[in-house]
């Protein structure tokens, strides 16, 4: 019988290169709201995701995909930009059939990291596509990295509590020896019933909640609504079967 | 009635610059065994404590100090230095009137770090002196960072339980909005009654506990058995009343 392949969680991107990612599949994590929005969008339909790391790179393959292109700074829409970072904006009858160019702060940054330290797949995560990541994760037989996109480097509770979760499904498939996945299944242990209170405490709910989102969040950790696998594909998010 | 201060939690000397500490306190934690090495080596009399962050700066240092040199890697005493980390080595029989030099790994470099990123005092914090760091920051009136050292810039979990215990004991003096410290309290609340068995689950105790340091280990999540608060000054850890 073979070694099972190992997990480990990652809690902000400046520690991405504590770990050596190379042939593992790297989950990016921004439960708030990157890739709850991205699973959303795939799940409704849309061709594919293009993930961009700056404002003036979104405006030009938006222009040269046609795509729509969507971005946020301080809960407004990003001037030059046409739509923003919530998943309510991307309902089945918008958005179905069309590519989404969308900048982030955070999780874009992770996921180009991701790629440039070697990840052998990088697929998203969050609460509306649970179920998906973690069947996907559990079949490759491959080292997994649970990456948490935080903010601005420092960590943050939601995106711990989605790794929380993931580990919480698929453990007996990984050999585990991770303080930070201990922490993560234990603080989802903790909260898996209160989440919603839970994310009334985080600097983040502070921070988006001030502009009116909390529907927004509140869906942003509400299981398997939006239950695809968005994986990476030569610049493209798309879904992938699993 | 003027704003409390505020307390943060710095999971990993490599998050230390996302956060200003100027004017600030920091606690330098290094449960396993640095801090509380040091809070027992100055509770049983030393003169002081001399943390280095190279082993030729801690023999230059015992030669022209005359004092004990003293350092580990992987479980044993460094060539050329005369003792090792363990608490245990540093009775009042022994250590009592003398200055230690001491080379560590991970709560040197954060220590250092601290300094030259403008904090205005540098304490160190382990379990065996809980009570005095905390006596010590409720009356400041400064802002706090609760610097965990982490294992060669990883997250780890008993540096982040003294965050969670200083954190429960002090909150009421300190405005805290920081998802590190919301986590660190959680994780302290859920296993502070459990803490011999949470520790054998740790990456930090497989690594010591196979050199035969399970007595150390235990004695290193025992509160206020070695009670002072060293605290930074002009190159030494000296004990300060609080």
């Amino acid at each position: 019988m073979s070694a099972k392949p190992t997990l480990h969680t990652v809690l902000s991107p400046r520690l991405l290169d504590t770990y050596d990612i190379s042939n593992s599949i790297v989950v990016i994590i921004d439960v708030f709201r990157a890739t709850s929005t991205i699973a959303t969008a795939l799940y409704n339909g849309a061709a594919r995701v293009i993930p961009v790391d700056s404002v003036d790179r979104c405006i030009a393959l938006g222009e040269s995909t046609g795509g729509i292109t969507a971005g946020e700074r301080d809960g407004k829409v990003i001037p030059g930009l046409s739509y923003g970072n919530s998943p309510a904006e991307y309902p089945r009858s918008f958005i179905e059939g069309k590519t989404l160019v969308l900048t982030t702060t955070n999780g874009t940054k992770l996921l180009h990291m991701a790629l440039n330290n070697g990840a052998s797949q990088v697929v998203t995560g969050s609460f509306p596509n649970l179920s998906a990541v973690c069947r996907f994760l559990a079949k490759q037989n491959k080292n997994v990295y649970l990456g948490c996109s935080g903010w601005k480097d420092k960590f943050n509770l939601e995106d711990t509590l989605f790794a929380g979760a993931v580990i919480q499904e698929i453990q007996d498939y990984f050999t585990i020896h991770c303080d930070s996945s201990l922490m993560a299944a234990d603080m989802y242990a903790m909260h898996r019933n209160d989440m919603n209170s839970l994310i009334r405490k985080t600097t983040h709910w502070h921070r988006l909640a001030s502009y009116g989102l909390e529907k927004d969040l509140e869906y942003c950790v509400s299981r398997d609504v939006a239950n695809v696998l968005p994986i990476y594909h030569e610049g493209d998010l798309v879904v992938q079967s699993v």
